[in-house]
């Protein structure tokens, strides 16, 4: 439980080689969350940040896992931290591998589904290594590559970009935190050549004023995921030297399944233009098996561009299951592929395009927020018997949770009231930004319609009116 | 059995894909060997070039395998040839994968080994796919490299470079011959980036008169294989805008297990001191697994740069065997590891290096013979009861092989006579360049010392002396 600190990369090395399983938790997650996944886990050793040390220990209190913290950076050493940079105390030769097998677990990653606890994605050592070539290939790391660390290691191990910068013998650029602050000279002074974020983090830098010091600048090699880029992001980008590939995946699929990249001609199309083309998911990442959309006969969609069906994703890339969850695995994998969740169509040179994310899922800052988890805090509030959750588009984080209330007879509840109320048991980052009080549209068999919802969020002065 | 063209690109892909197993065979070799590999291995179908199908032709009269002519490059289209670059009545669909396991057989590549007849190196498509993607890390090869073919691709299929540059998404530029006259126009033209050849190509180009072209030219990764770059092959490939990566390995490693390339601080050395560090066989390439130097009792050496041993290796890009021998295999594989017979040392920074190179191989222009091949066929002249072949270094071919010949009592043959025999027998490049005739120095236990013949063909006057 860290940020992108040299320490944190030395774990995704050190703990696999130990034969030990690593499990980077989200240093945004409520004390609870952190709990529930030490446990879950069968974890045995937490090793966190002093300063994210708070929910760390907190929550290694209420489990009996040891708690390590690592010393302050800088030389501010802590007595009784542990110290892996500047102590030279270490074994002479490195411990014999203590890898058998390449199905064996690699790590954990703690993700939040259509379920409201979190599902430990468990992925294994043949996915990681694929996975990780996979990301060379598609960015062109090479051992001249300098990749500034934007994105958090702990989400998804870095998309694998963990071990591809390494396995192309490039250097790594740890940064602390994602801020534009850093980033722009951090660009300047070690000449990165690529870095990896979500679209949030891409807003920010094009809204701060060290923006222009990137006036002559060399070019950047950005890729990006979650919600795919518009046209007006593209267009900055380009200004400013960035050149960007759309990644799609999921935790699931060790981060990248397929990108989308423009070719040497596209270059020269106009903006409008290439924001039609990278708005795609795009082609199988390379080192991932088939990627299909399935109609709901098992069937694959036509290449038309129109027909939706969902994307099932197949091969080497993907996790074993989630740990301690058969239930989830055998859902994930039915029929013998894996199920995104995303309904999406194929044009006709090959490309994917999402026209609907996984319903239940909002990405807001590039964390997964799971709807249900919301619903089901909202559904112990005495005044609500039902509550449904959709994202909202959001300028900085890209989306947010909305919430519609559908009141108990003769009971009330302000907006406040809800916000505080979900303070108290969520992550500040997945307390919904809108609460709106309404009549829930259902279908004829009582389910509730959420992309009504959606376009009620979306519209002129949704949950501002209600709320 | 055919030239770097399109046509034989195109094979490493249509092939496998089909199911069936790839196997390129090398142009240069006699209508005997072409015959024997055809036979052994249980060839269906024989596709060959117009201009080198007279061997092949010969060949397959010879068995009941099928020919196919490919069609005259450049439009000249013979009837009843295979036209694959300009006829369009292809398939509309691409037949599905015929690949059911990793494991399936890729393709046979036939080398000479240390015994007469060659050996069909059995390579299943795990191995090719992970050493492709190790030569990516290796070279740096992305979606903007341009890489030139003059490295023949029948040989260990271009040391996996016929995968390796489409898996970056490169771009191949086909060579019918490694001709200088050709190379630098080409490397001009299509802005090439990365090429890979023996030392021998090197050489000649750098005797070439067009090697003035590269002046102030874009500089070019160049790797080379087989005997180790010398100092003043370095120096004068630097001045040309090259820079070398050394590789090292076999066609039972799928081409390169080993690599030594200079860092960044490194290129700032002097030419003497590059040379020292490039000679070096260097460090396990990224998807090898390990590999060791052991003793005779199956230790592995102290990493002093003194201690020899054998290098031997293990990992997932290993043959599977040599096909229909399984004596062969079982030595091979003797006690677990792959047994290269070269002879080296580990340098306390890692690297390795060879000090004896296998010791019945002889590298002419970059292909193997087979000392005990050519013994074999001495012994069949009845004045010759007892032959040893060495390698002898040379200019232009890097080694030759050399002949020491114990004369029948009362009976004598000349040189030339020796020759024109090797010539009804052997390719001509396996003939010897040099015949001496003498007794053969022996152990106690009478087994020919070779490190002595060698000395003598080193030598002053060596060969012409007795010759």
């Amino acid at each position: 439980m860290a940020s992108n600190r040299p320490e944190m990369l030395a774990a995704h090395y050190a703990v696999p080689m130990l034969g030990a399983v690593l499990n980077t938790i989200n240093t945004r997650l409520d004390v609870e969350t952190v709990e529930y996944i030490l446990t879950h886990s069968e974890s045995r050793l937490l090793i966190s940040e002093r300063g994210l040390s708070v929910n760390a220990g907190a929550a290694a209190g209420l489990t009996s896992v040891e708690l390590c913290q690592l010393a302050e950076q800088k030389g501010h050493v802590v007595s009784g931290s542990l110290d892996l940079l500047t102590e030279d105390h270490g074994p002479d030769e490195l411990p014999a591998f203590a890898m058998a097998d390449e199905w064996q677990p690699l790590c954990l990653n703690y993700t939040s589904g259509t379920t409201g606890n979190p599902k430990g994605v468990f992925c294994h050592h043949r996915g990681g290594y694929l996975n990780a070539l996979g990301n060379v290939l598609a960015l062109g790391l090479t051992c001249s590559s300098v990749y500034l660390w934007t994105l958090p290691m702990f989400h998804c191990n870095g998309w694998c970009q963990t071990w591809a910068v390494t396995a192309a013998g490039g250097l790594h650029v740890c940064l602390d935190k994602p801020d534009p602050s850093l980033i722009f000279p951090a660009i300047a002074e070690y000449k990165v050549t690529h870095l990896s974020c979500t679209p949030v983090v891409l807003y920010m830098m094009l809204n701060h004023p060290l923006r222009k010091t990137r006036q002559g600048g060399h070019r950047v090699s950005v890729n990006s995921g979650g919600p795919a880029p518009t046209s007006a992001l593209i267009a900055q980008l380009d200004a400013l030297g960035f050149d960007l590939t759309h990644l799609y995946g999921l935790t699931e699929s060790f981060g990248p399944a397929t990108l989308r990249q423009l070719d040497g001609e596209q270059q020269h199309l106009t903006i409008e233009r290439k924001a039609v083309e990278l708005v795609k998911q795009g082609v199988r990442h390379l080192t991932a098996n088939r990627v299909r959309i399935l109609d709901e006969n098992g069937n694959d969609v036509p290449a038309d561009g129109a027909t939706m069906g969902e994307i099932v994703l197949t091969g080497n890339t993907l996790m074993a299951g989630y740990y301690r969850n058969p239930a989830a695995t055998e859902k994930a994998f039915e029929d013998g592929v894996f199920h995104t969740g995303d309904l999406a169509v194929r044009h006709a040179d090959g490309n994917i395009e999402i026209r609907e994310r996984s319903k239940d899922i909002i990405i807001s800052g590039g964390e997964n927020i799971s709807s249900v988890e919301i619903e089901s805090v909202l559904h112990r509030h005495p005044a609500v018997p039902l509550a449904a959750v959709v994202a909202v588009p959001h300028k900085k984080w890209g989306e947010t949770p909305a919430a519609f209330i559908e009141l108990r007879d003769g009971m009330t509840v302000t907006a406040e009231e809800l916000r505080a109320f979900c303070k108290l048991e969520l992550a500040s980052f997945k307390v919904p930004s809108q609460f709106a009080f309404t009549e829930l549209p259902k279908t004829a068999t009582g389910k509730i319609q959420k992309f009504v919802l959606r376009e009620w969020a979306r519209g002129p002065g949704a949950g501002s009116a209600h709320g």
